[in-house]
């Protein structure tokens, strides 16, 4: 309980993070690095962090765990950063959305991954920065680490026990079966709802077009405004396994568009019996 | 106030016609009509009819105002059934999703469309049933009234002050405009929710897909826990306008898939820029 923790980027994950060890007894210093000295100074000003520090090498120098709480867009720059800070100990985790690209960026700058535990806490708001962070965040909530087969075994349950005082579920996955998983359940539907709106969007009348929406397109239109980069860079980082899943969804598609075309009521009618199936089976 | 009234298929949607006329004061007969005995008797004890009759033309004789709120697969059946006993200033109005197939039906039955006002209430729980039915299920909700060039102003007056009196939003659109718009805000969304919550469901570990659910993926699940049978129904009511609606969208879903392959951090940015944008000026 005693570690001395460095969050790099204190906004809602990283805040929260820090905030969840605190409520938790957590004895050891959390440092807030940060580029930005007035959000550092609004960190330090709200209780979130014990210390601040604007350069990335003293802002990790003797700490025990570094949690990179950055957007996918910024890691490279920041795994960059730090590296010469690091002790020859310092347990490095991350809470990005990929993990693919955190690896090899993380292989590139710390010349090994021994001592780097990925990280993906599936939790969030609609607000952002440090002054929307809260304790109760992660409480409940699911945390994959996605140790690697370089990694040591009391890095990843370092960063294990300190998800777990955050109230959050903790569970391990393989770095290609987490990012294959979050393409399908969450980065292709956030795709599919960008696309609707920006395609309704460009109607001629839009404004009636949105007046009118129905239940099922309200739904599209609230994942439709997360924040832009942030899905940019999501793209970005994972785009391997993001192809498959549209190319794998459009196949689907097509099926149903001939369904459709063909006036196939048979085929139409046992598709939508088995999304309500499994959507009963499993989520009812 | 006095008009009697017949409504044809008494369930969440009709019943809850009734229930509103009658809080609002309505003080004309309200017929239920229905094959389903058993279902009938339900709906005179819950008291939202004053009389029920399983023949449709028994029901609908001498009546100012017939409405048919059955699925969109038995419209036209139940214009066939009932035309014998429609008096000849009967105004018959409907409930149905898809308005281009009803007005072919009822042309076909009827033989004119001159007492035919197409309407559609955009408004529904999860539930269905008599059971379900509640008076105030249309305050403040959308309902599109659709007559045609051949129907009376008289007649579409009059289905417009039923609907008022149940707090409903009157508003009025041509057929073709009602189901080109309904295609993109309601039929296409669901499409795309079957079709993605089946693919998943195909996934050799299903249950660790949906177990791992993040926020985008849940919305899409709950609207496809929707009716299959209703849905096949309108996607065969509806065949044009979801067929254009879906391949414009298969078109743009092409053009992001090939900015995520050639990596285009630019063009994926203004994508999701224009949809984010769009959703909070309209939805805001």
């Amino acid at each position: 309980m005693n570690e001395r923790i460095a969050i790099v980027g204190v906004g809602l994950i990283g805040g929260s993070f820090a905030l969840a060890l605190k409520a938790a007894g957590h004895a050891g210093e959390i440092v807030g690095v940060g580029r930005d000295a007035e959000r550092m100074a609004e960190a330090l000003e709200l209780g979130v962090v014990d210390r601040v520090e604007t350069d990335a090498v003293a802002g990790v120098a003797g700490c025990d765990v570094v949690l990179l709480a950055v957007p996918m867009g910024a890691m490279q720059a920041v795994l960059a950063a730090i590296a010469p800070g690091l002790g020859p100990r310092t347990v490095v985790t991350d809470a990005g959305s990929v993990k693919g690209s955190v690896v090899r960026d993380a292989r590139a700058a710390l010349g090994t991954l021994v001592r780097f535990v990925p990280g993906h806490p599936i939790a969030g708001t609609e607000h952002s920065g440090v002054g929307a962070a809260f304790a109760e965040l992660y409480r409940g909530r699911r945390v994959i680490l996605t140790p690697t087969d370089d990694t040591d075994t009391d890095a990843a349950d370092l960063v294990t026990s300190l998800w777990e005082k955050t109230g959050a579920r903790v569970e391990r996955l393989g770095v290609d079966e987490h990012d294959e998983l979050l393409a399908a359940t969450s980065h292709l539907p956030h795709m599919l709802a960008f696309g609707l709106v920006d395609a309704l969007a460009r109607d001629g009348d839009a404004e009636r077009v949105f007046r009118y929406a129905a239940g099922g397109f309200r739904d599209f239109t609230r994942i439709a405004s997360s924040d832009p980069v942030m899905w940019r860079d999501i793209c970005l980082s994972n785009r391997g396994a993001l192809l498959s899943a549209l190319r794998a969804y459009r196949d689907d598609l097509d099926a149903l568009t001939a369904e459709v075309e063909e006036a196939d009521a048979d085929g139409l009618l046992q598709r939508f019996r088995r999304a309500k199936a499994a959507r009963d089976r499993f989520c009812g």
